[in-house]
């Protein structure tokens, strides 16, 4: 799995790793089980700080994509990320809700933004 | 209108506040060319520091909510929200596609993410 990250972007380092290791779990680059570089490895791969690479595998590993095993090192969650459930669901309507505000008042219709959602669906399910 | 800070929330205040007062704008409890209070005012009525609310103010302007007037103080932009424009469109894609990755990991399927967005969309559109 290739990992591109925006040294400029005002996101977050560790917020784009983590983005991007969940791309790769959506689209099953990264499977159940599948082994993930150390810490010390990435870091030194993307060129980034260790902190920084260990602040994703941390959350990753919080919010359950991965296992940090201190021997077998990190793995993609083995028994698959937790299905959604009540505490996911109010967390995306709380994320999506800023963005669906400002689309209104860019005048963004209702069925642009629907068909743009499907647009990335469509980029995760053509993979399976 | 009323704002709710969260001071517990992981969201930064600031962000919050910036949410909250471009909520207003999609709901129509603002409207264009309304005032809105000095940074001083706001920031002593939420019990927040002048800084946080400064920064709200200033990305809301830069973005094309708000202007700050030296004489007339802060009013809702009366030309309205810039409408929507390629810059917009990448920059919503780029917000709604680590969502909609994780939510394909979560099991979220791609008509219940809809459909939470609909009901999100017709929260705005009740109001006009």
């Amino acid at each position: 799995m290739y990992i591109a990250l925006d040294l400029e972007s005002e996101e977050p380092i560790y917020t784009q790793l983590k983005n991007q290791i969940i791309a790769g779990i959506a689209k099953k680059e990264l499977r159940s089980g599948d082994p993930l570089p150390s810490v010390r490895s990435l870091a030194s791969d993307l060129g980034i700080n260790l902190h920084t690479v260990n602040k994703a595998y941390q959350q990753l590993k919080q919010e359950g994509f991965i296992l940090i095993h201190r021997q077998k090192g990190v793995v993609v969650n083995p028994d698959g990320v937790p299905s959604v459930d009540e505490a996911y669901w109010s967390e995306i309507t709380k994320r999506i809700h800023p963005i669906i505000a400002e689309s209104v008042c860019r005048n963004v219709t209702e069925q642009d933004f629907l068909q743009l959602c499907r647009q990335i669906y469509a980029e995760f399910q053509s993979k399976e």
